[in-house]
């Protein structure tokens, strides 16, 4: 916890070289079957009361949540995961595609909608050409759902610096995995 | 126009076979080819005002929208469009995924995201299992932008029954596109 970060490819990454105790999440099959022998290893999945969740849920939703007390969540990333938390209560969520993900649906449907989003596009007025088409239809959607919510909207993943210029008011903030985990380990018991 | 109606396969038709008028909009560019020589088949895309609309808009999305005076038009087919007039002008419009398309761009995100959506969702609710994420996530968004427009709602397309019953009111009419190319057949000139 001294604030060192590093970030390395699961594959270039050997288990066996941390002597401390280490805490983490995972979503990737084989790394969690090369660390299940380590002691040193801590899931902190295992800290979370999973009756709060529902069991599908993915475990990196699950920790942006932990991180916010009272809020909308919105992770966007490959898809775009919108979760509410109200007074530390999981309220549910959805999921909407992500941004390339959806660009390339649009772009199977048909050669003509084979184009880019406009990110400058005003998404309040509706659009006449097809790249605003586009951009208006998916974003202005889910974004009036968001703001709808009536929540303080917090944003993490890698599309949320560009997703939040749409926002009347939003905290960015690329860290609500680690302060969600953090949150966690040091109650350090189901919660 | 005496209102008998048949269904074929663009490849097993003739256009030979008529004698009389034909008025017709094609998105086909193999079938255009074929009849582009017989004189008796008028492209009712020359009735149309090009710059009411914008250059690239399918010719099937302007018929629908010639059809209403007022109102959101919504076609729902492989695409979704939306579009808004305004005392028989063009306000713009936006395009969102069909649900097909929808549904199979999740599935290519994750496994864990093949599966359908659950059309007896709430959608005023947060959800917390995953067909009811995904339902919600891509059908919440649309629906509320779509009522957020504050004018009455017409549907068209394979889709449209289905999406309806999520609606607060709306008419859901197949012949959107017929009544579009007979207003414009009957005013028969550009408007």
């Amino acid at each position: 916890m001294d604030g060192k970060r590093s970030k390395l490819r699961a594959v270039d990454f050997d288990p066996a070289v941390f002597q401390e105790d280490v805490y983490y999440v995972s979503v990737n099959a084989t790394l969690n079957e090369r660390i299940r022998d380590y002691p040193n290893w801590h899931d902190v999945r295992a800290f979370i009361d999973e009756d709060k969740y529902y069991p599908t849920m993915g475990i990196d939703r699950i920790m942006v949540c932990e991180a916010v007390e009272d809020g909308v969540i919105v992770d966007a990333g490959s898809a775009i995961t919108v979760d509410v938390m109200n007074q530390g209560v999981y309220q549910g969520g959805f999921i909407a595609l992500g941004i390339k993900a959806a660009q390339e649906a649009y772009a199977r449907l048909s050669p003509a909608l084979e184009v880019s989003f406009n990110f400058e596009v005003d998404l309040a007025k509706m659009a006449k050409n097809t790249p605003d088409s586009l951009t208006v239809g998916f974003l202005a959607p889910l974004i009036l759902k968001i703001e709808s919510l009536g929540k303080p909207i917090y944003m993490s993943g890698g599309d949320a610096r560009l997703l939040s210029r749409f926002f009347g008011e939003t905290t960015v903030d690329e860290d609500l995995i680690f302060i969600g985990m953090k949150k966690l380990i040091e109650k350090g018991v189901k919660c």
